[in-house]
């Protein structure tokens, strides 16, 4: 799935398909289990999404935040609506989207690696880039998958 | 207002009460008319909203923007849910608020300051902060609820 006027969506091991949103897992996994929700319709204000979108994506937040508590036992959750990148164009064209982080209180041991939140209870870092390889994106991306309660 | 497990409601200027969050001006001010916006009940967790209060979050976001569209000519808003600050204490009491930030392609000129957001088209800086006096708040303020459609 693409968008017609960017390049949102279609990128990254995709953990679920909402009628209105699409979850991507991001390569950058510095937080364990770091979520692009991107709106399918093409939008650039959190204030233009219809009363469906916004009700759909609490629903989705709640399923997604429970399926990263089973999978990685993650403490908590820092959700961000941005799109700041956009405007760097001439022509800006945002696409709604939220930067999905969860925290950890504890290490996580996960496909022979450690990942560690050393800035819990703080902002998330942005200097701290980890870009998982690809058969590593795909084992966090299935186990999410396997607790992501589609019901 | 207060919050009886919480000290997060009751601090800054006023902007708008609907009948389920509180908008209040941050006192740092290094994106003109940054806010928060917390949620009357307490609860920590994004995903605990009811739909009630995410629809009345929209609305009111909506309003919000449009406000400082119109007050200070913003062009664009960053939204995030962050809580972090909550898990430095052993027994975590987050409170779910968002902070708002308004970005600005132009300058500012405002009760006898320029402000500039000189990280336009990025991620908004924690290291810049400016606490603006009382009376510049009070200004700020003002003119915001000047422009905040409560219909």
């Amino acid at each position: 799935m693409a968008c017609q006027n960017c390049d949102f969506l279609g990128k990254g091991d995709i953990i679920y398909n909402s009628r209105l949103w699409q979850i991507a897992l991001a390569p950058e996994q510095s937080y364990l289990g770091r979520c692009y929700v991107t709106l399918k319709r093409h939008t650039g204000d959190l204030a233009d999404l219809s009363s469906d979108e916004i009700l759909d994506f609490k629903e989705l937040a709640e399923n997604l935040e429970n399926a990263l508590k089973k999978s990685f036992n993650a403490t908590m959750f820092n959700w961000s609506c941005l799109m700041n990148d956009a405007y760097q164009k001439k022509k800006p064209e945002p696409h709604v989207h939220w930067h999905f982080r969860p925290r950890y209180k504890e290490k996580v041991s996960f496909a022979g690696r450690i990942f560690e939140d050393s800035e819990f209870g703080h902002h998330y870092s942005r200097d701290r880039k980890i870009i998982v390889p690809k058969y590593v994106q795909k084992k966090i991306a299935g186990r999410i998958r396997k607790f992501y309660d589609k019901d």
